[in-house]
């Protein structure tokens, strides 16, 4: 209950003296977190931010970077306000700060649980050096849509693996100890459920039953929150009828009541203001309705700030109720050690020591690499030698602005490195690399200006798009191999991205396929946010290499991988669909009543598939090819039976059987048999990414205990139910090795 | 309560002493309805089913057609089982028996409740004649997904108008009086939400909260309830992870609890066995699962037939659970008279006399060209002039078999009225019309053959795709306006035909394209079981009529509107997407708190819309033109209150301002602008279908109370809210005139 989070606050007594000597207007002023605005290093004190934090009416500041200006706002708060409390800073520090990881969709891909926590502990290092104590991170929103353009800034649409990557970014964030310089504040979002809008759209509607919230949704934040997550951000969507961030169920009953958190909720930008757009009260009724519910810290209405007082005197709500936020955004500020040293995260020398080091660089590029998913490599095409010539084409054949891919606001955009640059180093001197820009990013122009904005610009080119292809082309006669840069830029997903064609745009479309025309081998290099709907280009390209937007040392990681210095082992974590009409598609479904009977997708009247169609996806979740080949066998289970608090063990010999050494993300799948309510047809339940020699042969084993096999009733009890379990191990969602056994 | 069910059933004591005469074998005999299967009339004795109703191991029969066939069948019933207990005899009457109306989706587009009951009534009259007495319609699905096939099935996506169709549906199948020979027992189906399966794939898992399915989705089902609907069925789908046909909730706590029903309960076909699939049991359990919670009669899966003695002996289920299903089945054969008479619609003389006659048939047609969209006619090229040539063109212009569309079982396929036939009769001698195929109905077969089943053949031309185009274009060019008649064949959608393809098959677009390129005026008239994505159409062909599949006068009904005999009046009752990626799109929806600042579509960063395509659909709901043009004005509320048990009228005046007289269906909408829980954009709250001389002027009144603002809040109360209200009046769901008023 509220009442036990406070007497367990070891800062209570402190946040109590405080609060008393604090006048009403001052404990909004903690409530209320704006943009930066208009501040600049060395005029911030004149700026309008500035006025605002001499009187008290500022808790936080976000959007701002580089230590010397955060130094220097800093310190109107420690010297120009009355009661001289310390600003938190904020920032996006989604995939990386200054040296950019991959996009977050692509940083799930590596299935490595320890080089994720790492990528968040550097980023905390960075961004700590830099000023900033707070990041809005992780996004931990299971997607079903690739429609949904934020797809790109989550870990895809599995709870499990989901929960596991929160639980990883959490730890790098906020470390051991959050006492340290180097460590941060992390926050969980959005809280809840904000990647499952109506059609995709960003923003729309939210929708679904209890059960489905429990088993399918909820995971990765509960997750995070066990982790020790410090805050949490109310998501922009409703939940059944109210928008997040009035939602008492959500914000107090369950984060709080049930789960135990005891950190404090912020709100996503201006999401108190946009509940009167979702109707549901005035200004001053929103902003009261947001602090009942459990929303502690606003950012960018000042809904708080200007109506709570008028709200008070009216009874609307209490001192306790506002005692109760501000208390909870003092007690972070304890947390972190900022009452004791303000400036202990603006020391002047650290950012040239810590940020985008040499060292940072490499890691990034190494987690690059690890992110990218081959999902297709006929007749080995790949990896390329070094040696021949090879003509690099496309839209981002030589861009650098795009390969740190959305949300980057704090990446060296400029100095990341572009494919055609990496190419050549990681090559070396025999191989003669043509590059041409092939065609633009899209036929039309106004789509265009919308998916390069945000300073992720593609200059267009003035040429006609005969004039770009001829160019292609004629390069592409002179190669061995053609390597082809497409796909989407780095702002086609992303926020406020959605889409409902899920193909590359049509003029790349039509660049491939005159490249794929010459008959020289093409390897497709695809650059996305999302699941895209390749399945033409799955037809008739013979190598595919999805690489996200790698981030900052994009270039040089693709190539790697390209040229095989890195043997790609990255996997799926979110379904490529067929084409945009399967959407939602997912892995882990229901059986419903009228399965198909065959698995070749062969249509089967009065079964539950499309005329059109085959129920699977393009590629599964869990999917992704390596230079070498593994064979499983062998599955095992120590026993067919399994009792309550007792545990199994469940093994299976992984063979490398192809010519280069590799990375495999062993997979584990369970399928509940028979339930009180119906069950997946399989869900992950444990992964090992195992490093395999040519040749070499590994038994790896996964335990498993009642609590693997619990789910949401009914009832919403989280229980596991006596019965038959089927146990798949494999190389991706379709694992079929099989073996069963039964909860007793 | 079931007790107080029980005490208000006039006809309980009847049934308790015929329950005490019978075994327990032949109670759940009872509560077995199979598929007639091999019976012929005159060999009926030696069906297998006959010797199963001579055990009494039958409650009734579906899928028999006939009237001397069913009085034999009945015959065996009366003589030769030992409880003598009369038979029911169902089948899937759902938009006219023999005599063929347009396929609900298209009889819905009427808003013309007293025809739609009419032909209800009609349906029962030649049904009733041929030995029937239970239909199971009407389908009262909503749904908002055109990929699902069974979109055709239904009333489209509104709550308000669905519950208006299901209770015009109710009362023509019943009547007033179910004792008559001439009305039968309506089904309400399916019993919940079937229309919202995931990704448009039909049986596939439905998902959503309770507050939206009160608010969106029950309405229809418990308006046919509150209109005596005698029997439910309850749906394939999961709700809440438990398959409706074993859900107690749906069918016990919903059903009969809150809304009172007290009529029977009958599964799906081979509703109870699937539940094996969902995986919630073996087949024992899931009969007795399905029993308890409230399914009274068991299509097909023949579960409780063979397991429900076994589970009464292992006191799983009790002799009462078994005696409230077979007392609800002997009721419904009370109610209509069947112990009195089992013959009472075996009369061989009704059916000659009652079915498929010319005025069944006239007022088909009338109801065809009612139902008939026009969704564009630009320089007013409809209605065509009945002289010059017509070029008929297309795989829809000369076919029979798909004109009743998909579902109507009883319908004289072979007589239906090809579009040749109509055109050749309405035109008149003045019109030469000349007809091509233009191309198959797909470029591939396989595809073709998966939607040209059950009988709705169209037989592929063996010509190649050239030559069939090419004699189109040459007597394209002979004439003076071009009909294309193309879309979906009957198969395409309707049960089991769900699609991710919501544009016409390619080779007819192709076929499309090629006849635009002649520069002859063309008319497309589109037939379709669903909304489809033709945006490319609505850009390039000047006049679009929809026509749905129209029924047995198919073709003399579209001929009559084409002609303008008819001037077309139908509106949508689901909204046209611009493409697949769009769905769901619905008129209904919430604002969203970051809505879109301007209505032309134009893209804005950080609101909810795609990059790609505007939020708006092709077509809205309640779209539809007509040869002449409606102007609105003078909108006005008789008060800008409302109290509670008071009415205040909303009026309009509405000018046929074109030069046809023309019908016109004015619609009322209603905005609650503030909610406790999130409010739709607008609602559908009342409509009239009038007619306008050309030139007149009629005001159209509307009455509003308190009951027309009650929705289900968080806490599923249905309740108005005090606060402003907005009505708007207009033409569909843009309807832009606009007065407040308040509710106090």
């Amino acid at each position: 209950s509220a009442q036990s989070q406070k007497t367990n606050n070891p800062f209570q007594t402190k946040v109590d003296s405080i609060l008393k000597l604090m006048t009403l207007e001052e404990k909004l002023g903690q409530l209320n977190l704006p943009s930066s605005g208009d501040i600049t290093t060395g005029a911030s004190q004149s700026s309008n931010v500035a006025k605002n934090i001499e009187e008290g009416k500022v808790g936080g500041l976000f959007n701002i970077k580089t230590v010397a200006k955060i130094r220097e706002v800093q310190q109107i708060a420690m010297e120009k306000s009355r009661m001289k409390i310390p600003l938190l800073f904020g920032m996006d520090v989604i995939h990386g700060y200054e040296t950019t990881f991959p996009i977050p969709l692509g940083l799930s891909a590596t299935w490595d649980m320890d080089m994720i926590e790492k990528t968040a502990r550097m980023a905390a290092q960075e961004a700590t050096a830099d000023g900033i104590n707070w990041t809005f991170s992780p996004m931990t929103d299971i997607s079903r849509d690739p429609r949904w353009g934020r797809v790109s800034e989550g870990s895809g649409e599995d709870v499990y693996l989901g929960s596991r990557i929160a639980e990883a970014m959490v730890k790098g964030y906020q470390g051991d100890d959050l006492t340290l310089n180097n460590t941060m504040l992390a926050c969980v979002k959005h809280f809840a459920l904000y990647g499952a809008p109506d059609a995709g759209r960003d923003y729309n509607t939210v929708d679904m039953s209890k059960i489905r919230m429990y088993n399918e949704y909820l995971g990765p934040y509960k997750a995070a929150v066990d982790a020790g997550v410090a805050s949490v951000m109310a998501a922009f969507n409703e939940i059944d009828g109210v928008p997040a961030t009035g939602n008492k169920w959500l914000l107090t009953d369950l984060l709080r009541e049930d789960w135990g958190f005891n950190g404090f909720v912020v709100t996503d930008y201006t999401g108190i203001e946009e509940m009167m757009y979702h109707g549901i009260g005035d200004f001053q009724e929103v902003s009261a309705r947001a602090l009942k519910a459990g929303s502690d810290m606003d950012m960018v209405s000042e809904g708080f700030l200007t109506t709570l007082k008028k709200s008070y005197e009216e009874g609307k709500v209490s001192m306790a109720d506002i005692d109760t936020a501000v208390g909870r955004i003092l007690t972070a500020k304890y947390q972190i050690g900022l009452f004791d040293d303000p400036y202990k995260y603006c020391d002047l020398d650290r950012p040239a020591k810590e940020i985008f080091t040499p060292e940072n660089r490499a890691f990034a590029r190494k987690v690059s690499s690890e992110s990218m998913v081959l999902l297709k490599n006929d007749n080995n095409l790949l990896p390329l030698k070094k040696s021949g010539t090879i003509a690099l084409i496309g839209p981002l054949s030589n861009d650098a602005l795009n390969m740190a891919g959305t949300w980057s606001v704090a990446t060296k955009q400029e100095k990341s490195s572009p494919l055609l640059e990496g190419l050549k180093t990681v090559a070396g001197k025999n191989v003669t690399i043509l590059q041409a820009k092939g065609s633009n990013v899209d036929y039309d122009l106004d789509y265009e200006k919308r998916v390069t904005m945000l300073g992720k610009e593609i200059p267009r080119d003035g040429r006609t798009d005969k004039q770009l292809l001829d160019e292609a082309l004629a390069i592409a006669k002179k190669a061995d191999v053609i390597v082809a840069a497409l796909g989407e830029t780095a702002e086609m997903s992303g926020e406020s991205s959605s889409v409902t064609n899920l193909q590359i745009p049509q003029v790349q479309k039509d660049l491939l396929n005159a490249l794929l025309k010459t008959g020289k081998p093409v390897v497709l290099v695809l650059f996305t946010g999302r699941p895209l709907a390749i399945t033409e280009e799955d037809e008739n390209v013979p190598a595919i290499l999805n690489v996200w937007f790698p981030g900052s040392e994009a270039g040089l990681a693709i190539s790697d991988v390209l040229f095989g210095d890195v043997n790609p082992s990255g996997k799926l974590t979110a379904t490529f669909p067929m084409n945009v009409g399967q959407v939602p598609i997912f892995y882990n479904h229901k059986n419903t009543g009228r399965p198909l009977g065959n698995k070749e997708g062969k249509f089967e009247k009065f079964k539950s598939n499309y005329l059109d169609v085959r129920n699977e996806p393009l590629y599964p979740f869990g999917y992704g090819l390596s230079y070498t080949t593994f064979a499983y066998g062998n599955l095992k289970l120590t026993s067919n039976t399994l009792n309550a608090n007792g545990t199994i063990e469940a093994s299976v010999e992984v063979t490398n059987s192809g010519t280069y050494d590799g990375k495999e993300v062993v997979q584990l799948y369970i399928r509940d048999v028979v339930g009180s309510v119906t069950r997946p047809v399989k869900e992950l339940k444990g992964f090992q990414k195992v490093l395999l020699k040519k040749g070499e042969t590994k038994t790896i084993s996964f335990s498993i205990s009642e609590e693997d096999l619990k789910f949401y009733n009914n009832s919403l009890e989280f229980k596991a139910e006596p019965g038959t379990f089927q146990v798949f191990i494999g190389t991706d969602s379709n694992a079929e090795l099989m073996q069963e056994f039964e909860l007793k």
